[in-house]
């Protein structure tokens, strides 16, 4: 089968890696390649925020759990949102028409990317309840957000440690018009 | 080079296109690649209209261009919104956190896939305008919307009648956490 067909088709999202760092190459490939989506009108009004430091990944991880328990949610004891992945990429954009459209553009080609490089990863969503634990300002200070732009979501990537098999996909989700 | 990378780096924005049909099977791997894309909390909310009959897309373009005009803007007088591809694809989904997220992951999984097997595509946003010339309801019931669903954005595809070169990429979008 078609190598792209193939990755894209079994690309997982995975929570569990490997505790074993991504070589940089093979990591600047796979931020290129989220570089490298389309983006409305050409814009690229996006800004990626790559982070290896593991202090900084738990800090970011505490900081968002505690922000979860602020607003009456109820994560577990020792959730870690990132998986305790060994890279996290933050994704921020300036907000205008199509902004989280080209991030979802950009982030899924990080995925396959990874996947094509032979590793895991999981879009996070969670990163947002950091915002309950701290001010804006700090925050976006901490993952070097850039001024006017905001923080729409992440994603955890390393060598996989689980091999989950596919969800199966919703039903009569497709029309024709032939 | 790995073939998927390849094909991520070498995805452009087609805007000229053949006069010819994608075949079903192609069509049937390109539409289950966008259902492969990931969802927050794999909702996969999210609906895929895929038109082939001409009549629908020119209608569709029409709609969408007196639309435009309604709201101040002056397209081109021949202008075509799918650039006259033999496929449209209409992505929509239930309005939720992250919905638009999703769809980019959904609508780049569908650009990729026909990179993959030779094809071009264009993201399209300018099929919301439709929304100008006509009521919502009616606008959904021509391509099939369900119900509580919103229509996202669109992408057109089919054999490429351009060879573009890729837009430079903004530089200083990366910052690095080590």
């Amino acid at each position: 089968m078609n190598k792209t067909i193939e990755d894209i088709l079994n690309r997982r999202s995975i929570r569990a890696y490997l505790d074993k760092p991504v070589p940089e190459d093979d990591l600047k490939t796979i931020v290129k390649a989220g570089i490298y989506a389309p983006s409305a009108k050409n814009r690229q009004d996006w800004h990626f925020t790559v982070i290896t430091n593991k202090e900084t990944i738990d800090q970011l991880s505490a900081m968002a759990v505690v922000g979860m328990k602020r607003i009456g949610l109820e994560p577990k004891e020792d959730a870690h949102i990132f998986y305790h992945a060994p890279v996290v990429i933050i994704i921020s954009s300036k907000i205008a028409g199509f902004s989280s459209v080209n991030v979802g553009c950009a982030i899924e080609n990080i995925a396959l990317a990874a996947k094509a490089l032979g590793y895991g990863s999981c879009i996070v969503g969670q990163t947002r309840y950091m915002y309950h634990k701290a001010n804006k300002i700090d925050v976006d200070k901490l993952i070097k957000i850039p001024e006017g732009y905001e923080h729409d979501v992440a994603i955890c990537l390393g060598y996989p440690n689980e091999e989950p098999e596919a969800k199966p996909r919703k039903e009569n989700i497709v029309d024709y018009i032939l």
